[in-house]
């Protein structure tokens, strides 16, 4: 069972930088690249698929709302009819950067508030699914496991991977520890590979009061955002190696 | 030989409507679709698409400098390194859109001062075409004849369209005969009709003096952006019927 | 008792037009001009400001959410802390061009879904008024009677206008007929102006059913957006001339 | 004779952070703050307006093209006729913002390519002049020396100030050592402080072969956009203390 390590980049626009792509990059496996909606430009879309080309990382679109001053964090009242459109132009456009550099796109993961709309509500999800379908059947959706995200990919048959948080821990009910709690994170980076392998090889997880949990993972999500996660994901990557 | 009737159409932009998509779409053979940047947005290209479809429209990508208030007509200072992500971006874009609708894109034609820039200027024209050619080299070029627009595609070996104006005048010497001229305008469609059949067909125009002048076309571009525009395009469309 | 007809004006953008505010103009007599978020843009708000002068309307910003493609009218979910620095910006921004034309600001009125989302939560409406309040204590509100908007101009003592609708039929309970229902809308302009005098001078309103509602009105709200609506607004202000 | 420390602030943008204004403030007396179109945001503008207010620094809005993809600094084909309201909105939105926290304007300082196409050009400078003389004749203009900025604001009576650039070493012509050239950059704070002080004081610079150079400055521009520059900022701040 092969593990990934996906991490959201690209998301700087003009003069702004957010996160360090080309540091990031040797220690992940999938890039979900920002679309120019929520973050990114054209110009930032090119250079982050070069260097993920070039470290011979997974590239997969990252749309969101369109919404650059509150980087699709927001939600927004969308009908599910407006999904299609809205995806389908940033899958696209990533699309129209990635085969002028002789890539492919591999995967979608929706960003922030769409993300998480759909992973609540059925009829976005499948929305969601549908955009993906039709543009291309063969990519990924990576979505949280069990969400409505999942139910939609199986229902239209799109391949999908259950993604799990690289630095969260668990509740014994298999909730996140709320970012609340003194407890909420794991950031031991030995102790993280290890309830990732735990979840991608064996199928279950530890809670903080190690009871075993029924959990199913494909993709480990990690944050490149600053320059301790830079190190965590590297770390991370020396841990699974052999897995990856 | 066959005429192509080309158009600008799909820049209407969220509640704003700006031409008579579904007027013009029966009289044209080909459709220029703007791409977000200077006008148009993800509902409408899905709108234009599904209407070019329905209308057997060749689909090709019209895009433009991202300036929405200026509506792609203001120069802007770009170097040509930048040309390419701005392209790839918006004909990707509306790649996205066509896809999921089951259609195909034919061509590209730039998009105001984008198009003004680039028939002047060697280096941008080459950014066009290479950006054109990497997304697809199949794709047609849709340009100003003997322009550097025309010159780099032939540097290039990307197919290219010369395009004339349905709709104007020539002077002795070839050129557009100038809005300020009270017979810039050619207002009877039989009279365009014959010019454009004249150039496709036989290779050469009238002046307003009736002087034979060498020319090459092989789209008409018509105007679609008031009632007359539809009007006129409608009335061409019968006296061309037979070559199109 | 004076009236006074309100409209939203300067909601152009670009190359693009909506509705018909030279023609309007002359039958109203305040103006809520967009301010650059869902519609207008820096050249539209001179032109409309300019108009509004030359016709003694009273001018008001009509601030919304940054939403140009949705017009906003689109639900976003913002937090009240959020209310003043976006309605300050738009305020400021209208108040800059009209500043330079000589001219004052009389009133505001929020746009779209921030005027839904205000009429309805206190916290919101408190935000609304106190950005108000603070750039100017002596600026009227524009809004709903009855509403959070009203209720939270009378706590902190800003003035506010209540506005009421010159085109809707109410029910026995006061509230507008659905326009769902073949008898939504007042067709007559003859009818719509004695409803109007009632509420504005009477304190009450006729339902469908002639039944006497009580009702208060100081402004007086008329579309612009279609031909019809500029004819309805001209002889509403025929009828209303002597309140005006 | 005051001398007067200035820089460019509220540069950040939603997510985006540029600059450390928090770290720079206390070392300036003069905030030219962003004010949405280039960089800013409404948010951003309130946070920096607190900063300056709380630091005792004159507030000063720095409008520029609307083109936050190229941070301002594209030249963009503008006509005199589109300053005005150009600049009027923005001016007026960052008025709004002030305004609300008590606080009051001071200058103008137009921004990146705005600023450098109004150097060169009269038509331009004269409409940059006439919009803030429109707005309030009491307002500073900053800019470049001998510019036609200068003969602008003193055609039509707008109180203007000379600014020069704290880190810049000086040809014998007068002109700026080129940015190529490997002495172009004044390291030196304590030197930086004495040109400083013999360019506002008495009225000449020395030039890197310490030739005398007739030059006059009333401001002193400072970058604030990496941590070396906060420190030259605060150190020069400690020369200039007594005459600030």
């Amino acid at each position: 069972m092969k593990i990934d390590i996906n991490s959201d980049v690209g998301e700087s626009f003009g003069i702004y930088t957010l996160g360090n792509d080309a540091a990031l990059m040797p220690y992940i496996t999938s890039a979900n690249i920002a679309c120019g909606f929520h973050a990114g430009d054209p110009f930032v879309m090119k250079r982050t698929v070069a260097l993920a080309l070039k470290h011979h990382v997974k590239i997969g679109a990252h749309p969101g709302f369109d919404d650059l001053a509150g980087f699709g964090r927001k939600a927004i009242n969308v009908s599910p009819s407006e999904i299609g459109p809205l995806m389908l132009y940033q899958i696209g456009a990533l699309y129209g950067i990635v085969q002028a550099q002789g890539g492919a796109l591999h995967h979608v993961k929706p960003h922030g508030a769409l993300y998480n709309m759909a992973v609540k509500s059925n009829e976005l999800a499948e929305a969601v699914v549908i955009a993906i379908k039709t543009f291309n059947p063969a990519l990924y959706l990576y979505g949280l496991p069990n969400s409505a995200l999942e139910w939609a990919a199986k229902k239209h048959a799109l391949p999908f991977k259950a993604e799990i948080y690289a630095d969260r821990n668990l509740t014994d009910e298999g909730t996140l520890v709320p970012r609340t709690a003194s407890n909420a994170m794991i950031h031991d980076v030995e102790a993280s590979a290890l309830q990732i392998t735990r979840i991608i090889e064996e199928g279950y997880a530890l809670s903080v009061h190690d009871k075993h949990i029924p959990m199913r993972g494909e993709t480990v999500c990690v944050h490149g955002d600053n320059p301790d996660a830079v190190a965590f994901a590297k770390a991370l990557h020396g841990y699974l190696k052999g897995t990856l």
